[in-house]
């Protein structure tokens, strides 16, 4: 190990660990996490720093606390709103949880086969790619790849998609209203590298959202795919029958 | 082998391992189909029951001809209209795909707690539970589990729910109007009996659906949970804002 690497203190170090047996299935939803006399035991730490490492988890939204009974794991399941349009951190925040995300990349590319079908243009046309991976209470939720058509939005990559919702950019910057927008919800399982983007396992089956926007114009103003880690999200609607007045 | 068992002929042998090979995967949808004379070769046997073994799988819909080329699979995913309350039936239908169906299991049971939950009601109550294969131009789609309150419904079972739509009688013979239906989609993957129901491999990934029904007095009268295979199910809405007016 170089001498001028950081090395993150014990008690992170602990709390990493901690959620990647979370993350790998190895400490299920709802067990019992170590006590921290077990930790202090088995990692040859203080008991200071073994509740240091507990309290993360706790503040994280992995873990919370039973008086007198100790820690246990929380996987929370995010419902998602089928019922109107809303945006990711919008839908998060009416239910109390804190969205964030992590802009993966961004910029201008040539639409391929699938991107130009979900555009409704022709493969080759110059579009914005923004991916994100979206947290809720700091836990990863879904990886979306977001699509926009360069025509339509001068410069959009001035703005900054980690703290600025892209519906509200489009509608209130660019002054495209939206109509409505067409989703359709299948089931894939991760790669590798989608994987290691949300922390999860290879193969963790994950709902692919895909999605397109329709401004007042019926013009295609956005289109996203979004993979939603499956056992972290239910979505949620209600339907009425064709009512005939 | 006993004596006496059911042989069936060999064109139906011969497309039932052609149908596994399908359902575990193993012959992926797309792929071209072994030939009329390579089954024959393989099989031993002639190539007019290997064409009928074929013409078998081309009536059941796993598979479609191209004239000078072969047969080739086809597994077909089927949309899931979300944007209105409709029964499986008429919604396949509507798509012009013949839906079909197998009753595995009907009676009166004591509503447990999960069942409980769903109807709003107290565990231990007498419900109706209805399970059913839903197929689609004869491919199995889902397993479906049909709960309704026994005390709503004088001699339900009566019906034949096979060839009658649940939600037809509950509306045309009970007089229970639909009002409007809560549904939640989550992911799971099938357990070994499920997927012999559905004749894929166990740990098939798989959408769960489960939803509430009421009333125009907002009374629960029937419950499901409907478990679909993944690859064979896409769900579809649209989605507007919240118009204010």
């Amino acid at each position: 190990m170089k001498n001028n690497s950081y090395i993150p203190p014990v008690y992170i170090q602990i709390r990493d660990i901690l959620i990647e047996k979370i993350n790998s299935g190895e400490l299920k939803s709802g067990s019992q996490l170590p006590s921290e006399r077990d930790i202090s035991d088995t990692y040859n730490i203080s008991r200071m720093t073994a509740r240091n490492a507990l309290t993360q988890l706790v503040d994280l939204g992995y873990a919370y606390r039973v008086k007198g009974k100790g820690t246990f794991v929380r996987l929370p399941n995010f419902e998602r709103d089928f019922v109107k349009l809303s945006g990711f951190s919008q839908m998060l925040r009416s239910k109390g949880i804190k969205p964030s995300n992590k802009i993966v990349k961004s910029g201008i590319i040539e639409a391929d086969k699938k991107i130009a079908s979900l555009l409704e243009t022709t493969i080759g046309t110059k579009v914005y790619e923004i991916v994100r991976v979206r947290y809720g209470d700091n836990i990863p939720l879904a990886l979306e790849y977001s699509y926009l058509p360069v025509s339509l939005y001068d410069d959009l990559l001035q703005y900054d998609f980690e703290n600025n919702s892209l519906y509200k950019v489009i509608e209130d910057v660019y002054k495209h209203k939206l109509k409505y927008s067409k989703q359709w919800i299948k089931i894939t399982t991760l790669y590798k590298s989608e994987a290691r983007m949300l922390a999860v396992t290879e193969h963790t089956p994950a709902f692919l959202l895909e999605s397109i926007s329709y401004d007042m114009n019926d013009r295609v103003v956005e289109a996203t795919r979004s993979l939603n880690i499956g056992d972290r999200t239910t979505f949620y609607t209600e339907l009425w029958p064709n009512v005939t007045v």
